[in-house]
Formats: structure tokens, C-alpha cells, sequence
């Protein structure tokens, strides 16, 4: 197997919960936040999504590529069908790495003051998507939802 | 660098943070919870600490070890003080893991129904205390923190 398709399994194992989670919720839930000047929901999940997508165009790129502007949505299935969209375009990217991305050294100095190799750079990606869906289980949740998955697919 | 010890580091740059957020903490915080049914803030952190332990003594055992019976704190700064104990149990236990354990199996049946290598239920581990520290986050924000660390050491 190759390093991208294994990285991939592994982060996909989390991104599968926070479709099903987003898979909960409804229209009217999209502008809740917990503290007033929190994320909303809609914002929240969006940010897991661009940011993903972000952090493996940097690591393709060997530098900090340009963040993809945050998009709206009006509808919990609007919210959905992105959310597939853009994990596809993850997924797709993910996979055309070869395995030397994950040694060679990715220029992250505007971001954190250092070069670091390919494969931190998708670490951070992993963890923070963790670190936000962990969030959203208390957002969906703190909205109605009573039952909800696993943190991780097994 | 010992496999364990690099992975000590790995996940002590998260731990590191969830002790953070603590030091922000007050007596009246512990027993904040934000929805009827969800872990008090002390509950949370103490399952962070307490899960950690728990998952790096089943892979020093290879097989499922008893849990430790959750503790209850009365202070903020009990809290503080049983967390630093737990994390130095964490890393103490951590550090004594041989190469050989992070490819051994561990039999994971109770709790996921299969034999996974040790590597495996320590990348659990760090991913569990990655999912509840964002918890914790919001919990902290929720009740009147203002400013909190990044969600990772760098």
C-alpha cells in the first residue's frame, strides 16, 4: 500500500464520522454557537473541510498554497452535498501523492516559523480535524441530536 | 530515538495543551456541562487522563488492562494536581514500551472486537485525547475563558 493510501484510510476513518454527524442535523441548526463568538455550525464544519483541503494542497505544492475562500450555505442538504464535494477533491489529491511527498520538506514558515516534512504537515491536517469534529459532537449534540457515532470509524 | 520516545513527544504536544486549558480553570467551572446529559468539565478531563492510562497499560499488557474508577476532584486546583500526576504515570509507563511492543498484538476483542498491533491502540489513545481536548475547548470558551492556546504544541 502506498504512504497516501495509507494516510488516507487513516484520516478518512475520521472524515466518515463527520459526514454522519453532519448527516444529523438540520437547517435550523446551521447558525448555532455555543459562545458568542464562537463558530457556528455551518462554520465550523466548513472550516474542517477547507482546511484539510488546504494543508494537502501545501503539502502537493512543497509550500503554503492559497486557502480556498470560505464558502456559505443556506441549507443543511446544501451544507451536505458540499461536504462530499469537498472531501472528494481531498480524497482525489490524497491520493495522487507519491510517497517521497511524505519525506520532502514542505515550507511552512508563514505558518509556523518552520520547514517540516510532508508528512507532519498531513499529521496536523489529521489532528486538526480531529480537534474540530471533536467540537461538532458537542455542537450537534448541544442542538437535539441524541444519538451519534463513534469518534472513529474501527 | 526510541519508538516510544517519539511517540511520547507526538502526543505530549497535545497533552501539553489540555493541561493548559486547565490552568485556566475555576472551582466553578468543574461542574459545567453544556447539554443535560453531557460529561461535567471535570468528568471530561478526568476521561482524558484516565483513558490514556488506561489504553498505554493495555499495550504494556497486550491485552485490555483494568480501567482506574474515575476519580472526583472538589478543586481547580486538585484537578490541576491529579492531572500532572496522570500525565507523569502516562509518560513514565510510555517511555518503558520497547520497540517490539508497537508491533505486537494486543488483543483489542472487548472493546473492538480484534487484534490490532500496538501502535494501533496508542494512535487511538492520542486521537481520543485530541477528540475530547476540542471538547474541552469548548467547554473552557463556554465558560468565560478568553484567550486559549492553539489546539496543538508546534
Amino acid at each position: 500500500m502506498s504512504k497516501a493510501a495509507s494516510f488516507a484510510e487513516s484520516w478518512l476513518n475520521h472524515r466518515l464520522i463527520t459526514l454522519k454527524l453532519l448527516g444529523q442535523i438540520k437547517d435550523e441548526h446551521l447558525s448555532y454557537r455555543p459562545w458568542e463568538k464562537a463558530l457556528t455550525l455551518q462554520e465550523l464544519a466548513l472550516h474542517i473541510f477547507t482546511s484539510a483541503n488546504f494543508f494537502i494542497n501545501t503539502v502537493k505544492a512543497g509550500a503554503i498554497s492559497p486557502r480556498q475562500e470560505e464558502p456559505i450555505v443556506k441549507t443543511a442538504e446544501e451544507l451536505r452535498a458540499l461536504a462530499h464535494e469537498l472531501t472528494e477533491k481531498s480524497r482525489t489529491t490524497l491520493s495522487s501523492l507519491p510517497d517521497e511527498t511524505f519525506t520532502a520538506l514542505v515550507d511552512m514558515t508563514q505558518l509556523i516559523g518552520k520547514n517540516v516534512p510532508g508528512e507532519a504537515v498531513l499529521q496536523l491536517m489529521r489532528d486538526h480535524e480531529i480537534h474540530h469534529k471533536g467540537q461538532l459532537f458537542t455542537y450537534v449534540r448541544s442542538v437535539g441530536v441524541e444519538t451519534v457515532p463513534p469518534f472513529t470509524k474501527l
